[in-house]
C-alpha cells in the first residue's frame, strides 16, 4: 500500500513544479507577532517519500506552574524528542524504544519562567524548575550563586548576586521554527532564538537548534551565540545533560576521553577513585562533582558516555573541546524521590561562581558582533555490540594518554 | 412542584442503573493537562433530590494583576464561598445572608502569583497580594521575614532570606477537582493540590479541601500535608483567617479557650488587658499580635470566635490543638482604607521568623513519606441565641482553667 | 463621496436622539472583569463629521517575553501613538510622517511585567524591559537603586532595597478606557488606571491619560495621582521621555528654560560646557546626567526641546514646574547597538536614590485622599520655521535670566 502510494506520488511529482529543498514553518515569532498554540505536521504532508513515518507537534501545557508552556514533540519515526520553547528551548526528554533519556526530578511540572524567581533561596531559585534532559546554563554565568562584580550604567564597578546556572533556561524563546529537509536523510530541525538582552548589560542572542534525521537514533544540538552589542562581552555556556533510569543504576559507569580529573570539593575528593562508578539511590547522598579536561581526536572531537550495568544500553555525547573545552561530571545518586541523576556537562568553563572562573581564565569573551558555534551529538546505543563500539570510540580518542586523577580540590578564591 | 418533581425522579431512579455515591469533576490538572476555564454544575444535574438549590461555578478574572486568575464559587444554597485555585486554594470570602466573612483589603485585585515578587520590600512582597478570608501560610515558613539557615546542594549550611508567611499562598494549584456527594447531607467539596517542591529542597504536597453541606451555615477546611521527599523535612503551616466588617467593629470581642496569652512585642504588651476587645478604625494604629496556647475539650477540639458588638453575629473556628497547637491573634484596627481587620490564626507555630520558632521548638518535622491532617470548622452564628450558644461552647472548653495573661513579650533570639 | 455621506448622516442625525457629547469604551477592567483582547473603532463609527480619518485599535503581542502584552494604537489621522496598558500605560513610540519619536533600544520585545524581576543585577532589573518613548518612573521611588528605610508592619524602621526607577512601569493597568469627544476638536483619549498598592505600604492610584486632537501634531499626558490611604504618603514621579534617531544625531541640540544646571557626577562634570550638544554614537560612552531647575513663564509653563542638526525637526515638552519642579537630562550617546538615546525627564525630584532625594527635600508627600495632577504637552515641529518658533518660545521663557552652569556635582549623602 505504502509502496503504491509512493509510486503514485513520484509520478505526480514529475508533473508538479519542483519541490523546495526544505520546508520552513514559523510557530512563534515576536518579530512577526505570531504564536501558533497548536500545530502539527508529518511525513504525509512534507516528505511522502521518506522511509519512516515522522511527525512534529506543538501543544500547550496546563495546570499549576506549567499553565501556558509550549512543548514541541519531534518524532523522527524511531526517536521522540520533547523540546520546550518556553524554557529556553531546553530538551525535556527523549525516548527510543525502551530507552528513556531524562530523569525523574522531584519537580513534576514544566515550570513557566514567569512563575520562577531565580533569586530565591540564596540564588538557588533555578532549582524550582529543574527537570530537563538538556538544560543550557548561561549566558552570563553558569556556575554557583554568589557575588560578582559588573560595570553599571555609571561606568562604575558594582556588585551583583549571580544566581545558579544563569538565566537562559528561564527565558522563553522569541522565535521558533521547524525546518524539514525534503531530501534524504530528511533532517528535521526545531530552531529557536533565545535572547539574553539587557540595557547596560549583555546583548547575547542564542539561536538554538535540535535536529535529528528521520529514522535515526541520534540527535544533534547546533547552537549559535552572537554578541549583538558593540563592545566585547563575557559569556558562559554549559550544556547540563541529565540522566536517570534506565541509563543510571547501581553499576552504571561513566567513560570519557580526558586528560585530567579534579574533584570540585572535599566531598568529591573522597570519591575520586570511583568517580566513574555509580551507586544505587541513597537518601542523604551529597552531590559529587568532578571537573575534567577533555581530550580530542584528530578531528577535534571528544566523547563522553554513560553505560548501564549490563553494558547493553548507553548514551554518548560527542562535542568539540575547541568549542567547549571543559567537562563537568555531576553525580547525585540520592533517593529516587529527591532526584536520582547524573549530569554530563560540556561547557565553556566549570561550575564555580563566575568570580572564580574568571580568575582561572575560564570566562571567554565575544567581540561586538562576533559569533560562536556549539555542536553536541547525542547517540543512543542499544545492545552490547553497539555499546562496545561506542566505548571503543572513547578509548580510541583517549589513546595511550592516561588520565591524571587529582586527589585534592583546586584552590578557589 | 418541587415535591412532584422529586417523586418523579425517585420513580425514574428505580429503573435507572444505580447512581454513583459521588460525582467527581476534574477542573484543572497538570498531570492530565486539563484546564477548564469555565465550568458550572448544580443540584439539577447531580442531586435533584437535594432539598436546596446549590451550584458550583468556575470562572476567570481579568484586568491588571488578576488577569488569568481562576475563581470557584461554591454556593450550598445558603452559604456562598469563593475559592481561588490560582492563589494556593485560598478562600477569598464567604457570604451568608447579611453576614460577609472577609474584609476590605487595600489590595483590590486577586493578584496572580506570576505578578508577585515575595522578596520585595525586605521580604514583605507577600503583602502586595493579601486580601483573603483564609490564606494559608507556609510551608517552609509562616512567620516574619529574615535570615535563616538551610542545607544547600553541597551539604553545607547556607543562608537564605525567608519571606513573610512563606510561598504556599502564591503557588497555583496543580490539581483541582469538585466532588459532590449524592446522598444526604450532600457534602460539596472543592479540592486542590498545591505543591511546594524544590530540587535540593522541600518536596511538600498539600491537598486542600474546602467543603460544606447543602443548606448549612458551616464550612470545613480539611488539608493533608505529605512529605514526598525521602528525608525528614521541617514544615510550618498557619491558617491566617481574616475578618473585617460586619463581624469586626468597635465593641466586637474575641473569645477563645486558651491556657496562656503572650504579647508578641512591646506594642502588643501595652494592650494586653484589652486583648479581646476591638476598637473602631484609627489611622496610624500599629498592629498588635498575641500568641496563645489553645485548650482542647475531651474530643481534642478547641474553639475561637469573633462576635460583633450586639453579639447577634459571630464566626467561630473549631480546630484541634493536636494538629495546630498554637493560636495567633492579630489586631489591625487601622483606618478602613488601610485594612481594618483582625486575624485568627491557628498554626503549627507562632509568627516569628523560623529561626526563632526553631529555637523555641515550634518547627515540626515530617518523615519521608509521612502525612499530617489539618481540619478547621467555620461556623457562622446568626441571632443572639446562636451566638450565645457558640460562646457557651468556648467557655465549656475553657472550663475552670483561667487564662494566664503575660505582661511582657517573650525573649526572642 | 465622503461629503455626501456626511450630509446624509447629518440629516439622519436630525431625526435621531441627541448624540452624547462623548463616547466611552471600556477595554479592560478588573472592577468589572472585562478584557477585550481585540478592539477597533474609527471616525466612521463615532465622528463621521470629523475632517480627518482617525482610528484606535487594541491588539495583543506574541512571542518570547511579550506574550500577552496589550498595545493600543491611537491614530489621530496624522500622528500615530502606541500605548502599552500592560506596561503601566507607557508610550512605546509616536510617529508623524518621517518623524519617529522613540528610540532603538537593545531590548527588542515589549516585555510583560510578569517576566520581569526588578531586583536582578543589584536592583537594575528594570533595564531588561526599557525601550519606551515615555516611561513613568515611581511611584515610591524614581532614582538609583540602593538601600532606603521604611516603616514596616510593626511600626519599626526597616531597610528595603529600592530598585531603579521604581515599579509603576511594570504594573499592568487595572482599568483601560477610550474616550472620544464627538465635537471639534475631537480629542481622543486613552485612559488607564495603574495602582501601586501594598498592605502596610503605599496605596497610590495613578489615572493616566494620553490624548490628542484629530489631525494635530501634539499629544498630551494628563495624569492624576491619588493617595487612597488614610495617612500621609511619600511619592515620587518622573517622566522619562526618550529620543533616538532621527531627532537625536551628531549635532543635535538640547534647549530648555532653566535656572541652573548641575552635573550629576564627575563624568557628567567633564562634559558640562557642552551639556546641550550631542555627539554621534560611540561604543563605550558612559552616560552623562544633568540636573536642571526649570524656569516657568507667567502661566507657570516651562519647555524643553530637542532639535536635530539641521534644526528642521524638533520635539518639545511643555510642563509646569509647579507640578514637576525638576528636570533631568540623560545623555547616552553610546553605540547604536547599545541604545543611542537621550532622555528628557521632568520629575517630582531628580534621579538619585530616594534616601538622597529625601535629604535634599525632593520627596513630596500626599495627604490621605489627596490628589496631584501632572500635565505634559509634546509638540512635534517639522520644518525650519516651526523649529525656530519652538526655540523662540523656550528663549522667551528663559528671558534675560542666564542659566548657571555648575562645574562640580552636588555632595550626596
Amino acid at each position: 500500500m505504502a509502496r503504491i502510494r509512493r509510486v503514485l506520488l513520484a509520478v505526480a511529482t514529475l508533473f508538479a513544479p519542483a519541490l523546495a529543498q526544505q520546508s520552513t514553518q514559523v510557530l512563534l515569532s515576536s518579530d512577526r507577532n505570531i504564536n501558533m498554540p497548536q500545530w502539527q505536521s508529518d511525513w504525509r504532508k512534507l516528505t511522502p517519500d521518506a522511509p519512516t513515518a515522522w511527525s512534529i507537534r506543538k501543544y500547550v501545557l496546563h495546570g499549576g506552574k506549567q499553565e501556558g508552556v509550549d512543548v514541541i514533540l519531534l518524532d523522527n519515526g524511531k526517536l521522540i524528542i520533547s523540546i520546550c520553547p518556553t524554557r529556553g528551548m531546553g530538551i525535556l526528554w527523549a525516548k527510543l524504544g525502551d530507552v528513556r533519556l531524562g530523569w525523574d526530578s522531584p519537580i513534576k511540572e514544566i515550570v513557566h519562567p514567569r512563575n520562577m524567581n531565580l533569586q530565591m533561596r540564596g540564588g538557588l531559585g533555578w532549582l524550582e524548575g529543574f527537570n530537563e534532559l538538556v538544560v543550557r546554563c548561561g549566558l552570563e554565568n553558569t556556575g554557583q550563586p554568589g557575588t560578582d562584580k559588573f560595570i553599571n550604567n555609571l561606568g562604575d564597578e558594582a556588585a551583583m548576586e549571580l544566581t545558579v546556572h544563569g538565566k537562559i533556561a528561564n527565558i522563553p524563546a522569541s522565535e521558533v521554527e521547524v525546518i524539514v529537509e525534503k531530501q534524504p536523510p530528511y533532517r528535521l530541525r526545531v530552531r529557536g532564538r533565545v535572547d539574553e538582552r539587557m540595557f547596560f548589560g549583555p546583548k547575547l542572542e542564542l539561536w538554538t537548534e535540535v535536529s535529528t534525521e528521520v529514522g535515526s537514533d541520534t540527535l544533534r544540538i547546533s547552537d549559535t551565540l552572537t554578541n549583538r552589542g558593540a563592545s566585547e562581552q563575557e559569556f558562559q555556556i554549559l550544556y547540563h545533560c541529565n540522566f536517570g533510569r534506565p541509563m543510571l543504576e547501581e553499576g552504571s559507569t561513566f567513560l570519557a576521553a580526558v586528560e585530567r580529573i579534579v574533584p570540585f570539593n572535599a566531598n568529591a575528593a573522597k570519591g575520586i577513585t570511583s568517580y566513574d562508578q555509580y551507586a544505587g539511590p541513597k537518601a542523604g547522598f551529597i552531590e559529587q562533582v568532578y571537573w575534567m579536561y577533555p581530550l580530542a581526536d584528530s578531528d577535534g572531537k571528544s566523547m563522553a558516555m554513560l553505560q548501564n550495568k549490563a553494558k547493553d544500553r548507553a548514551v554518548s555525547i560527542t562535542f568539540s573541546p575547541k568549542e567547549l573545552p571543559y567537562l563537568t561530571l555531576w553525580k547525585n545518586t540520592t533517593a529516587e524521590e529527591e532526584g536520582y541523576v547524573t549530569g554530563i556537562e560540556p561547557g565553556s568553563g566549570f561550575t564555580a561562581n563566575r568570580r572564580v572562573e574568571r580568575k582561572a581564565g575560564r570566562v571567554p569573551k565575544l567581540a561586538g558582533g562576533a559569533t560562536r558555534q556549539f555542536t553536541l551529538d547525542f547517540g543512543i546505543h542499544v545492545g552490547s555490540e553497539a555499546v562496545r563500539r561506542a566505548a571503543a570510540r572513547v578509548r580510541e580518542i583517549q589513546g595511550s594518554r592516561k588520565p591524571l586523577l587529582e586527589e585534592s580540590p583546586p584552590k578557589m578564591q
